[in-house]
């Protein structure tokens, strides 16, 4: 049986289709020798319908900027996905069969933007909602284009915070063109979900959190369309909650525990295949998206980066909120805020730039998340907030390198350096999360006009960048002429006769200038390198300061672990390069305090790096 | 005016004793220079009924375990905090005026258990509810004793995804003596918070969320009585949702923008303080709890730890579930779940002891602020999901560590060894992520035996201990005699003419022993050592190692920054040892495929850990 699905299709026709998606999930994971098909069995009816009559897609054009969106925040529920992608005819039977789950493959265990497709990793529960908010946000107030966002849920994960994050955006912004599906299939990974069938309560929820709920049977294909058809009529954030069986359709694993993640066995899924009337050859074109259009070509716009004076104290959190106001001259920069705009300056580009500003309130999970859906539409997100809360967001940006996305994330408020707040406020570990991102670029600037300058470089900077602030003023130390290529540094103090070499960032190259000059009233020449670009490393200056002096120093505003001292003992051992090195950091645990005082206890002032380097050269 | 209040006191009593708490909150943030009085102002009213009438705490005896708890989730009206301290008369006037926010002083920015009268550090949002649902659930399903646990919370705070996830527990677990009360004083710091003085939004969430709410004017003495007596009636986990005024009581400030985290200057401050009606100095003594009683004394059980077979094929994912299951003899030994129990092995636990199991759905940061709350309440929790959803309570860790908490964590299904589910499940981050939690055990053995053995030791190790499991079954290398301190390690082969040291931990460590037997053929003599612990390292055999062949080859399963290698790095940098170190690890994104193939393709594999020692040989 072969031929073509499209929006006027019957209900029968459809359940032809969801019979098929349900045959292809069970003999593509069992082909594998793993997978979900239980948890893509529960999702076929309403996947099958949404795709045949709803979902507004250009399968040869996954580009098409007019298109719908659609996202597995199930991700686990893969082979439906992939079913699917067969049903559009842009995956073949043979690539479903055989290369599903396998090595260099693109049909990946959960679906990543590998395949055109997919627009975000998923795998990481209750995270595709949360995107999907984000394109929608892009989608309305961005691209002001007519695009609907379609999200599949597991029942599982609505027990993630990051989910009522999520709903309370939609909420809030009345995010029309959002739709939320949960697969209400009542059994998780491990036994009956929290609120098992009691889809009243889900009801009660999404509706409190300010969006509309459609409670339907999920296998029911009329309940289903017009559920669907009610969702996008665009007035109101949707959540249908739809109630479902795990396993629907193959009697011996419907609704049974024990079955999550588990292909059936061969001779398990010859007996399914057949329950559910074998092959299928089937093609789906559902509603085409208006005619493709390009995105928009980026402006040649020239954006006129602040300038400073050298001497003058300014804070860098402060020369980044003016970069990024500045920056805002490119209509592609967005701005994301967890309500600490005006802490971390982010808010000068609110003033600037309103329509662009978004403000998430204190949710650091939805306001990464919200930066990952505008990359997806190619935007240059922004997302700022102090450095000790965006480890709060820490799941999602490593989700994000998954998906290769491109975002600027800026950390405020980082060390002990922030004084009287204490411990809480301290970002004391955010090198080592941001330094272990895959394909990140870590970057620490000391004065304003560094600031101002990585700040800029970073709207170009593919991958996940991450930009760490300083809450007080510290001299400007360059002229805004200077360069700060990532990868480079800046050799401050230099000689032809350095004895010791004191290495520092933010504001502990301040800390060390100051040793230095301390150093050389005792007649001891010091070299001083401004490290702002922590990842990459610029391993040939620390390379040269460890041949020509031997003994290096470094002091940085953070914990001992994955920091700014790892980053140059790592760079040092690749270049096969010696040196004796003192590592001055965050040891123990610290209270509140003047900056000063502070930066003594935790051993990183000027005179503890000064102590440093005497006791090195003694 | 000195008198002491207690539960008998009249209202007007109590209004007096409110308006001291205010003008204290003033005086002590205008004294510290910062701080956050108006935020303080707006939860006096509250505050003083519930210390006054309802707080069963007995202030001479902070360990009293028949007491209630209080809990300052808006950890920032610290001002508010201190001031009850200094009505409860545990502080003096002199120290709230001269110590707050000063160096070295325990009246922190934020409150933290340097004061006895503290549970947890709070000043990261959202956490101190969450924390609080977990003491209620140690207090009803564990000490079975009869406290109550309040908790005082921000408006803005609400949007934290985490609130949900706490609430969504209180509700399901029915906890009758949980109570926090929402301080909605409609301005967060950068302006009017998401719901401002929607208070029955909030209603309808806590209520949608299987809690109970109550809707009271936060400055009607007489409500807030009323709400917080029905609260204590125990039949319902209850939210106070109290409309109030942030700056309440001082005309300058009150409701005004742009006052968050400001202290008033001088001259304000005065004005406020004879508005409030000038300084007083009331004491209270509120209901007493019942008589101390001592914890309970460690009862002396015999843990049989579970044996297994040098040679047999064992999953160390394997070997922790049963061990965990066998500690469960000890009765302070209660074991957290976020829905993959079944994967991780953590459910052998259930089994056992369901008892002390506690089941928290996907939800990793309230998984681990359960964990927090037991930990207060003297238990040894040991919470369990894959290292990769572990990210998602970064956050949760890192305030851990302030609270300077004991717990153990552990992360399943670390690196590309999982195989065909893909990178959304690999954790390769979170080695850098737990080395840079201060004062963290970081524990990654290579089998079933050292896996015994370590998770029994996490059950007597201070702080935060982290444990890394692998998915696979590998062979066991160990006999049960043999011990495995923390920060030491294992020396697997040795000789006294050994050319090259291989070093791994967990999978890669039996990929080091299948490449030192290739290069045994070639006649090159390999070390190998299993690094079992990563932090604490063992540096002692790392610099032999060193000094002995001079060549080491590091692998890990893990991202590059802030792993094993460079723990290694650090660890003989500090010992002033050289060596030339080739450092395998994972840096480019994995996709699906088998184990093998995934370990090959990233550099990591015993070809490649044999083909980097003959490099270095040459």
């Amino acid at each position: 049986m072969s031929s073509t699905l499209g929006p006027e299709s019957d209900l029968p026709q459809i359940f032809e289709l969801a019979q098929q998606l349900r045959v292809d999930s069970v003999r593509a994971s069992t082909s594998a020798g793993s997978g979900h098909p239980t948890s893509s069995l529960s999702a076929a009816d309403l996947m099958a319908v949404l795709m045949t009559r709803h979902l507004r897609y250009d399968w040869d054009t996954p580009d098409n900027r007019a298109a719908d969106h659609l996202i597995f925040s199930k991700g686990h529920a893969s082979p439906l996905l992939y079913a699917m992608f067969k049903a559009a005819g842009v995956v073949t039977d043979d690539e479903l069969m055989t290369t599903y789950r396998r090595f260099g493959q693109r049909l990946q265990g959960h679906p990543t933007p590998v395949l055109p497709w997919v627009d975000v990793a998923t795998g990481s529960l209750g995270q595709g909602i949360a995107y999907a908010v984000g394109i929608a946000l892009a989608g309305r107030d961005l691209d002001k284009l007519d695009y609907r966002v379609w999200v599949l849920c597991g029942d599982s994960e609505m027990t993630e915070g990051s989910v009522w994050e999520a709903l309370d955006k939609a909420g809030r912004h009345q995010l029309g063109n959002f739709t939320a599906i949960i697969d209400v299939n009542r059994l998780g990974q491990s036994g009956p979900t929290e609120l098992e069938w009691d889809t009243d309560a889900y009801a009660r929820r999404v509706e409190a959190f300010g969006c509309r709920a459609l409670v339907i049977d999920g296998h029911d294909l009329d309940a289903v369309d017009k559920a669907l058809t009610t969702a996008g009529d665009g007035t109101a954030p949707t959540v249908i909650v739809a109630r479902t069986v795990k396993g629907q359709g193959v009697k011996e694993v419907a609704d049974k525990d024990g079955w999550h993640g588990k292909p059936l066995p061969k001779d398990m899924a010859e007996r399914a295949v057949a329950e559910l009337g074998g092959l299928r050859d089937l093609r789906v074109r559902g509603p085409q998206p208006p005619a493709p259009q390009p995105a928009p070509a980026p402006a040649a716009v020239s954006v006129d980066l602040p300038r400073f004076t050298v001497g003058d104290s300014v804070a860098t959190r402060v020369a980044f909120g003016k970069t990024l106001a500045a920056l805002g001259a490119r209509p592609d920069v967005v701005a994301l805020d967890a309500e600490v705009g005006n802490s971390t300056h982010a808010e000068d580009f609110k003033k600037a730039h309103p329509e662009r500003y978004f403000q998430t309130y204190i949710a650091e999970q939805q306001m990464v998340a919200s930066a990952v859906g505008m990359a997806v539409r190619g935007y240059r997100p922004y997302a700022t907030t102090f450095a000790a809360f965006l480890t709060r967001a820490h799941d999602f940006i490593r989700m994000a390198a998954v998906s290769e996305i491109t975002m600027a994330l800026c950390g405020t408020h980082t060390g002990v350096e922030i004084g009287a707040d204490g411990p809480s406020q301290m970002g004391v570990e955010d090198i080592a999360m941001m330094r272990a991102v895959l394909g990140s670029t870590v970057l620490y600037p000391s004065d304003a006009t560094s600031t101002a300058a990585l700040t800029a470089t970073m709207a170009d900077l593919p991958g996940i960048s991450y930009l760490r602030t300083t809450r007080g003023a510290y001299p400007v130390l360059y002229s805004h002429a200077e360069a700060f290529p990532v990868g480079g540094s800046k050799t401050l103090r230099h000689s032809d006769h350095d004895q010791v070499t004191l290495i520092g960032a933010g504001i502990t190259l301040h800390e060390c200038l100051a040793a230095a000059d301390e150093l050389a009233t005792e007649g001891i020449t010091a070299r001083v390198i401004d490290l702002y670009s922590i990842k990459p490393v610029d391993t040939d200056t620390l390379t040269l300061a460890a041949q020509d002096t031997g003994l290096l120093v470094i002091a940085e505003d953070h914990h001992p672990e994955g920091g700014i001292g790892e980053a140059v003992l790592s760079a040092l051992n690749t270049a096969n390069a010696h040196a004796t090195v003192t590592h001055l950091a965050i040891n123990e645990l610290p209270g509140s305090g003047e900056t000063d005082e502070l930066l003594d206890a935790g051993g990183i002032s000027r005179s503890h790096i000064a102590r440093a380097a005497r006791t090195l050269l003694q």
